[in-house]
């Protein structure tokens, strides 16, 4: 199977006429973003962090999302309990490895989840993914500071060591699997002003997931969606303030010939 | 005292002239929201959930809103000691069990809440109200899958054990005592799309408890505004992301007319 | 130095070129709000509240903002250990003492945490500031019931006991060291509806604290470009929903004309 504007369309409409369950364990930055822009898509939304519930929520569940963005050793116990038993239901889970390198409890604690219970898929900036890949780069905080082309050997590696889907976000998207990479060109520059659109992505990935069993598929359209949605409001918007808005508005509204007319999509050979 | 245009926009008004203090102990999703709609209404929002401090606060405040969306167990902690205090006090008590239902920690909560304190309000959907009245329905999250009218007798069976009213919100919402049945078909299907809707009812009716000590019409009074700004700002909006704001410019806005033009309000017998 | 039209524009154009780092640790209801303002100013926010890496997060950063909104004993401990290692490093540090006044917990928290280790600017309302210089005002929640202008002799104590500067919100705003005045009175009343405009004042005071080492200057800026972007915002907003949204707009869009035709500041004399 290849991604294309027909199969994208084709996750879309199912995404909406099942409305998956997305489990959540993330960031208290981004809770109320996640959430409405996994309504605005089409799915079902859901936070549970205790660990009293998170493997019954995991089993209600079409998929699990872990951001680590606000961490604590409570959460991270939450985290690893749901992995565990998400691996053990089989469902697909996605990843983002906020601020990875910044400090070395970020960076230690996304090796111990990634090794007690490999994702489907991650998904973070260039320098995140480089820093989980044990490379010697610091990384400023949450922004990418990495060529993102450079990372994408980096990206190649870990997909191997974790048989997993990396995805690595900026100006250009990213796909990259052991046997495949995709790159994805929407997007809006104005998207890096708003807060959290990084762990938007990875929430939006988790309902694809639940969608399609084609992991590195359901990334790729789940971040050409992100990006498509991205540019149509930020055409409507004055700044970063209304362009939160009109995301949601656009990713609710989204059409097939939106995508048909945007989409920018490239497969590279490895 | 029956509820109508006249008595709803007298409690509005004593809202916005006395701004109560709402104390709230709300999930990291809506803390925001909830705060920004008690604020638009006219009221004046506080969040507080340290052990050390949730009785003062109790103190200060004219109402109490306990909404279990994010729970763990110190928050459940700080929820019974701010529930025990309140009814001690005789401020009113608004419950939001979200997800109740769901999982076994959420309705084992909502229960182990319930008979320690008795709220003056219960505010939820069909499959959570279900689920406290120990009905053998599952839910997904936080989504209403009954149909409301069965649940209406659920609801007055609940309001007769606790000796409280009952919200059941959905396309329609009941509002349920052991002696009334009033049915608001304001609102808008947009409103589903914007995580946190029902927890700003609950919110809402904190602040009409505040101002009104027939609890059963508060309830009516803030169910009714809450579907009524719903209405106007559904009617402007692009999508569930300008729905949110216009939501908040509507509740801000409203106007006597409104109401007059707007309120579908029914009274049933039992 | 004196703050003007020109040193305010100065600051914001090495905001927007140097994009520091500001580490938060700050409440639930506002850390979404805070990190978009930062952004939109064209600072890098990031949040991390876990005692396991406040320390390397301090040191990334430019400048700590620490704000008491939604306490709990984890939370002190953890602004206690960034605060004091702050200090160590030199780094600037701004202090919100949400609610201070209101429960003893918040204005024990807050002096003790002024007692370890004191901050550059402290920024408050009227209540909030009399509170923690032990003035016998009871607050009620987050509002501002003072008479600012009374209140800034108050200031003018605590500037000097702890040798930093303080910032008291209102209406009129005043901006109080030991040796200077300033008042800046832009601003729009609807700004009051909007939860945690405060505290995105604070935020936003972080910034400038990283790009200039003169606080009250520094402290002065911020809160002029809060009310001019406020004002603009303001008046394009049909209500305290959209004004959340055009306010992060017109930050991103402030042009040196902007606040040249809308500064409204004043230094007094001692």
């Amino acid at each position: 199977m290849t991604p294309c504007v027909h199969t994208l369309w084709q996750d879309l409409i199912s995404i909406r006429e099942t409305t998956p369950l997305i489990h959540n364990i993330t960031n208290y930055v981004v809770m109320n973003n996640t959430a409405n822009a996994l309504l605005a898509l089409g799915a079902s939304p859901v936070m549970a962090h205790a660990l009293n519930e998170v493997e019954e929520m995991v089993n209600l569940a079409a998929a699990l999302v872990i951001n680590i963005g606000t961490l604590n050793d409570d959460w991270i116990a939450a985290m690893e309990t749901a992995m565990l038993f998400a691996k053990q239901q089989k469902k697909p889970i996605i990843f983002d490895p906020v601020g990875a390198g910044a400090t070395n409890y970020r960076t230690e604690t996304t090796r111990k989840l990634l090794n007690i219970a490999t994702p489907t898929v991650i998904r973070g900036n260039a320098s995140e993914i480089a820093a989980i890949s044990n490379q010697n780069i610091t990384t400023k905080g949450v922004d990418s500071t990495q060529d993102s082309q450079t990372v994408v050997r980096v990206a190649q590696t870990l997909a191997n060591l974790y048989q997993c889907t990396i995805v690595i976000s900026g100006a250009v998207d990213f796909i990259v699997s052991k046997e495949r990479i995709f790159q994805i060109k929407n997007g809006h520059p104005l998207m890096t002003k708003v807060t959290g659109m990084g762990c938007t992505a990875t929430a939006l990935t988790g309902a694809f997931l639940a969608v399609n069993s084609d992991a590195t598929i359901a990334a790729t359209h789940a971040i050409a969606v992100m990006g498509i949605a991205g540019e149509i409001a930020a055409e409507k918007s004055a700044g970063p303030g209304t362009l939160q808005l009109n995301f949601l508005d656009a990713l609710y509204n989204l059409k097939a010939e939106d995508i048909a007319n945007r989409l920018k999509l490239t497969q590279f050979n490895y």
